[in-house]
């Protein structure tokens, strides 16, 4: 791990996963979308303009009810405007307020938006730090595209996503250990009933206040999250496994794009499993009842093989059902580095190896990983009427899981310099 | 067909549609949702206030390039904001003019929307009629119930509807024979993060000026619709059939709910059409190559039977892949009452039919059904380096097709007497 990654100026790594080669990763980065023409602008982040709040809120408190009603944004927002015969105008950071949207505008009818979700830490050292946020740049262009929304070059995304971070952490990150959610988004703003590509958009990026989710030990201050981290004490995730006849992603669809039509039609399965007790949906897929997700979140198993081998398996990404989780490809990666005896394995796998392993007493961990869960270990599965109880479930410690997910933030809070780590520089008043 | 239905202060009537039962669709009508408290207020058409513009815009001209961007609306908007903890607050008209939404809200990341699509017509009598709404009201319902929106009394819903047409029809519809599209909306506007039902929702409806698309008259005056039908001098629709790796909808999935998740993931397929001077993309289904929709629009086809009768088909609606149009359930009614030589039948079938009955020379017409494309003839189809060119292609008019075009616009401009036809009490200032 080359030291310099970690230095506020160096550029972003290139990273080490799996699902894409690094070549394809800097074809990504220095891409950009539908600028055919000269006179049509590019995102350029050498343009941005700020203009400080006059009075600033109440940063609340790390545990408080405002804090669990994730609906605290940060005193500023950047925002950019693109239109077709342009391309995009010089971004800005702003005071945080409502948009202006037309009542036809594409993004209300047509669900033309596609967003992101990192976190920004306090670590230790008192430095603010993203976790490979290149990734996180290459998947929202991916998606944006996938969407029909403007292109943009990855790296000017990224360099964006680092003036907003350092313009509101001084204020918003006050204590080493703080984190900090941000939500870059690009919405179709055209005003015209048309179903076409957007000829207008707006990127904007935020940042929220965030509970420690999926954390055994959080209790919340307010009944309703809505992330169902409340349920049954939080001692570990219940999951309800999705129906038959309520599927969330399907091949040729676009299960691995993160854009709201992967979000709301989910909606309805997952009150009802809060309903029922549980916090997440399991999705499954397929007659076959592949496992694919845990909520918004990858999940992965881990057992002993009928051979005695430790194997630990996650749904593959080829067939475009899955999202490509940034937290996915760090589990991956670190296990590969700091687990060799475990053979990490990407492929198709059915309920019903989950409860034949069951069975026989294979089952050793299961767990989410997402940016808002984080390492989320898995306690019950529920599946049509069988309760498949895990070794947590049964007040065994989720060793793995917390291993992983241990290493995984002393690299977020930089206790271990990391290229997967990347400093971000403040701008104090 | 009663006479009194024709009258401006009767009820919605029951429709004779195959889809839902009369009792069903009664079920429905009166259904309220989610209204489990006696403190929360239900949908109130009753409680409507209204507040006239001061300036009121310009009618464009119907063949303008104002009305071709679909984006001119009426000088008046009806809102309805509904909340967890009060249910829906009394609804408004309004000026029209930009919504103010937080960046947080839901609807702009897990595209928590939903709507309708309908249309006002001025009649060769002077009123102005609605074509079965009471179709719009309960799918509006039910779309709003599938994405997790808070449900609403259909019946007080299409109160609100006739209200806002009511308001609006007196400018906006000045002569016999002009029609204006109206866009129901519903989204979620809580301002939170949490991937959840939305707490906040605002139900608005608007009205907009939309060129004769569909129409092989109309020529646009100005170079992008959106809608395709520019493509080729629309002698007849061109349709090239999907990709394997792009499908649009899947059992268990959404496909049959009007929700913005269904239009947004498409556009990347039809903006590869109109590359290609094609007007939409004819949406196959599986292995078998299903026909499912065109664009937006649901598709019939018209052949010779092998045993020489005439036979009328269309995707069916069991599975939920395709949406129940309100045109195509007016389509199969009014065949089956005027053309009982045409045996109308709902059921899969595949492009491998079609183009075994073009090889035989059985192919009669091909055409979409939808409110904006209303009845569209298609002359091609391109299906994966095969053309089907349909006998309209050959310069064959497509009797049949303009037939049903006709018998509808009779009703719904009046000339035919039909309890479809739903005149509207106009509110002259």
């Amino acid at each position: 791990m080359a030291p310099a990654a970690d230095s506020p100026i160096s550029p972003p790594s290139p990273t080490s996963g799996a699902a894409l080669t690094k070549a394809g990763q800097k074809a990504i980065l220095t891409q950009t979308i539908s600028n055919d023409s000269p006179t049509i602008t590019d995102l350029d982040a050498s343009k941005l303009t700020s203009t400080r709040i006059t009075s600033p809120k109440a940063v609340p408190a790390p545990d408080s009810p405002e804090v669990w009603s994730q609906s605290v944004a940060t005193d500023h927002m950047l925002t950019c405007r693109w239109t077709e015969s342009a391309g995009w105008e010089a971004p800005e950071i702003k005071p945080y307020g409502a948009l202006s949207i037309m009542p036809t505008a594409s993004v209300l009818h047509y669900a033309t938006e596609c967003f992101e979700g990192l976190k920004a830490y306090r670590g230790d050292d008192g430095r603010v730090r993203l976790f490979r946020p290149d990734r996180n740049a290459t998947r929202f262009l991916r998606s944006a595209t996938r969407i029909s929304l403007p292109g943009f070059p990855p790296s000017e995304f990224l360099e964006l996503l680092k003036q907003f971070v350092g313009y509101d952490a001084p204020r918003w990150l006050p204590h080493n250990g703080d984190f900090l959610y941000l939500r870059p988004t690009i919405i179709g703003t055209s005003p015209a009933l048309g179903i076409q590509k957007p000829k207008e958009a707006l990127m904007y990026i935020i940042g929220v206040c965030f509970p420690p989710l999926g954390d055994p030990k959080a209790v919340p201050a307010t009944g309703g999250t809505g992330m169902g981290a409340e349920a049954k004490g939080a001692a570990g995730m219940k999951l309800l496994a999705s129906k038959h006849d309520m599927i969330r992603a399907w091949p040729g669809g676009f299960g691995n794009a993160k854009v709201g039509a992967n979000y709301g039609p989910s909606l309805v399965a997952q009150a009802e499993a809060r309903d029922r007790g549980y916090n997440q949906i399991l999705w499954l897929f397929g007659e076959e009842c592949f496992v694919t997700e845990a909520g918004g979140s990858n999940f992965f198993v881990l057992w002993k093989t009928k051979e005695g081998g430790l194997e630990m398996v996650t749904a593959p990404l080829e067939d475009g059902v899955i999202l490509e989780g940034v937290t996915r490809a760090s589990v991956i990666d670190i296990v590969r580095e700091k687990l060799p005896d475990v053979n990490v394995v990407e492929r198709k796998f059915t309920m019903e190896e989950i409860m034949q392993a069951d069975k026989e007493e294979r089952l050793i961990e299961g767990f989410g990983s997402g940016t808002a869960f984080f390492i989320a270990p898995c306690s019950d599965i529920h599946f049509r009427g069988v309760d498949v109880v895990l070794p947590l479930g049964k007040g065994v410690e989720a060793k793995y899981a917390m291993a992983i997910k241990g290493w995984l933030q002393d690299i977020m809070y930089g206790r271990t310099k990391h290229e997967w780590g990347v400093v971000v520089e403040e701008q104090h008043e």
